[in-house]
């Protein structure tokens, strides 16, 4: 009869108190309440909305729903980074070693590619023996002598968001602003951070467009609840980030960057995301003195090194660092020449990401199994000018369809035109408890 | 992908296709959408809402959805009556008998009791043998022989009406105007009518208070859609109706009423309604023509013969119209004596139902098992001067805690005071396509 009142009451526009909450999260994390009526409730909560109460209660009630990684006795500071999701969104795997290479704990738990954007942990999984299924003790262990580990939500971490946030992918419910900064904050918090950095991406490839201002500070508004101090930066998603998307791709692109030779769009983000992250652990005092720090990191080669010992720690081949050829590698690799001359006007990352998927890189429904080598890799960026037939980007498939599907792919997705608007700008806004500062045009 | 993308529609305000409904409707009834995307439909259903072309063809879809019972080669009109449920409401059970024996065919589908209000069905069942489970071929032959036939709905008939009702009330989703017309009109267009009553309860005991005048135009306009002329009365549920309130009490009172010795306010509803059955069709050329011809079969003990009938053609033992001692007796039976002396301010409904729940006699899931023999006879009328120790009711219950329960209950429900308002009238409006009329201040 709870799931029942509870449902009626946010029907009607009502308020749920913390109690409510936190029985409800722990009823469906028991299985002792139905989908069918959580689905409900979240579609009443989807349109009729949560106060900032209401949105505090629910991270709480999922935070303690399960563990937490307890890290407080480390005495070091604690920083993650989150980003909404986008296409060729590598930025953690980079930003992971760099960050944790000089002295803040990164204990970074990332999620599964879905639908159109990809995920961290399918990405490391390309890398020979990585494994992102570690206990949470295990976890602990890493960050004790690495201050790092890369893995996937535990079963102990927020079960009752778990359950949840696949129920909302099923049932239309994914896009409100307080369950989605619930969602992701009662994992972050279950990390134990002492400080976390958001990437909101803006544009159409964007896994949310144009809720970003709104998203980013009710997360500063939750975070500040914890002692959570939380920044965001508002980055640009109407392209692809970098040149590769596709799993396997993407982790030597990323392992390029470790070594200073990332695409300029990577590095920037990169570097802005970063410098967040060490001002916030007090490494750096201020994101000029941060930003030196890890151009250092990536020139004398340690951030390459401490991704080495990252992925050793975690089970997997070292070597791929010195040598990407051990990653997963596509059967057919073909060039895409332009079809005409022209300005790009536009690298659609929505196609593109869907063009991964046909590819059978992505996933539509959480159980399907994902060829890791397949992918794009594409040079092409809007607003450059290109003859007819020179190459825009490079096709990787298990087969000759694989390569055809991926032309069909790239012809949507690469618009080229007599003009081309200027793409948005890479790093628009930064927001933070102190506001919201204009960082472009 | 189906379901989601209506969920993500319907969320964003936006406009079903008739196609749309067919398709849902059936991958629903066979099961190919889980329950959980369909509990999210239904939220985003009652918060956005339906236009008149979606009822039509959530209506359609659902009917279409099974069989329908048809009835067009029988050159003879079809009405039903549908109550939208209340406390003490067995006018159909008076109705059916009464209508069918002056011409009318009454193939009459009900439902069971659920939550404070009874079902038609329950209390048919409290009749020794009597079988409420035909095939539409069984229903068929009987509705061809006498005219009448009083039955459940068929696995056959809307079985995505059936599956959706049922989630509907266990998520919150049942209080929404289309909705509840879309199910009950596909249920009765089923029936192949050519002609339908409805009763809408008014006042605290009714179903669904205060949506009355709503819920008839719209059903009126789904009707007209078939060519099914729909006409409603708004009836007063702040009491119950009759005396008896209990399945086979209710038995008992509907024979006395066939017998002409039903209370007045059952005696009138039942000729209200009837009255707009036998107008509609064709049988009467006036509703008082139409009152003069059911006293008549009442009068000459036509409408209890025919009753007799139908239930020995049902499977129940006929005796019972002569002899109610045949049905189902409560072990213990007490007077209820007035608390107090004064006016009886209030005789609540919704009370008396939950007390019959109480008793053993209604049910809060479907998996209940009902005891048909308790229940509640309310002399006390809304208005009548009572002296303190004069009985106001009789308790039926199967033991002594049963009726210590149904004592507090009546304590409750009952309420004596030193002045009353006067009850809502009776019968208030009359809506039809010509409009709405009023009938009582």
């Amino acid at each position: 009869m709870l799931a029942l009142r509870l449902i009626e009451r946010k029907r009607d526009g009502g308020r749920i108190e913390p109690g409510e909450w936190r029985a409800l999260a722990n009823a469906y994390a028991a299985g002792h309440i139905p989908d069918y009526q959580m689905a409900a409730f979240l579609m009443a909560c989807y349109l009729r909305g949560l106060d900032r109460g209401e949105t505090h209660a629910l991270t709480h009630a999922m935070l303690w729903s399960g563990d937490i990684l307890d890290l407080n006795y480390l005495e070091r500071p604690r920083i993650d980074k989150h980003s909404t999701g986008g296409v060729g969104d590598k930025v953690s795997i980079v930003l992971a070693p760099l960050v944790s290479s000089l002295g803040v704990a990164v204990p970074m738990m990332s999620g599964r590619g879905l639908g159109h954007t990809g995920g961290t942990l399918d990405k490391l999984e390309s890398i020979p023996g990585f494994d992102t299924h570690l206990s949470l003790e295990q976890a602990k262990r890493l960050v004790e002598s690495l201050n790092c580990v890369l893995i996937g939500q535990t079963a102990e971490i927020a079960p009752a968001d778990r359950k949840m946030y696949a129920l909302r992918d099923a049932t239309g419910t994914v896009e409100s602003i307080p369950l989605i900064a619930a969602s992701i904050m009662s994992k972050k918090l279950a990390e134990g951070l002492t400080g976390l950095v958001l990437d909101v991406k803006q544009g159409s490839g964007a896994f949310i467009p144009d809720l970003g201002v709104q998203l980013a500070q009710t997360m500063i508004e939750l975070g500040a609840d914890y002692g959570c101090p939380v920044v965001a930066l508002l980055t640009a998603m109407d392209r692809p980030l970098g040149r590769a998307c596709g799993n396997a791709l993407e982790i030597e692109e990323s392992i390029l960057a470790l070594k200073g030779e990332g695409p300029p769009d990577l590095m920037n983000v990169t570097y802005a995301l970063g410098a967040e992250m060490l001002v916030l652990g007090n490494v750096a005092k201020d994101r000029d003195e941060a930003r030196r720090l890890m151009e250092v990191a990536i020139g004398t080669g340690k951030a390459a090194e401490h991704f080495q010992k990252i992925i050793e720690a975690q089970g997997g081949n070292p070597a791929v660092v010195d040598d990407p050829a051990i990653l997963p590698q596509a059967a057919e690799v073909e060039l895409f020449p332009a079809p005409r001359r022209g300005f790009v006007a536009r690298v659609e990352p929505r196609a593109i990401g869907k063009g991964i998927i046909a590819l059978g890189g992505g996933r539509t429904t959480m159980e399907d199994r994902l060829d890791l080598s397949v992918g794009f890799v594409i040079t092409a960026r809007p607003g450059d000018w290109v003859e007819q037939g020179e190459p825009l980007a490079t096709i990787f498939a298990k087969d000759r369809a694989g390569i055809e599907g991926g032309r069909l792919t790239l012809r949507n997705a690469i618009q080229i035109a007599d003009e081309a608007n200027p793409p948005l700008p890479l790093i628009s806004h930064r927001v933070s408890s102190a506001g919201i500062e204009t960082l472009a045009p």
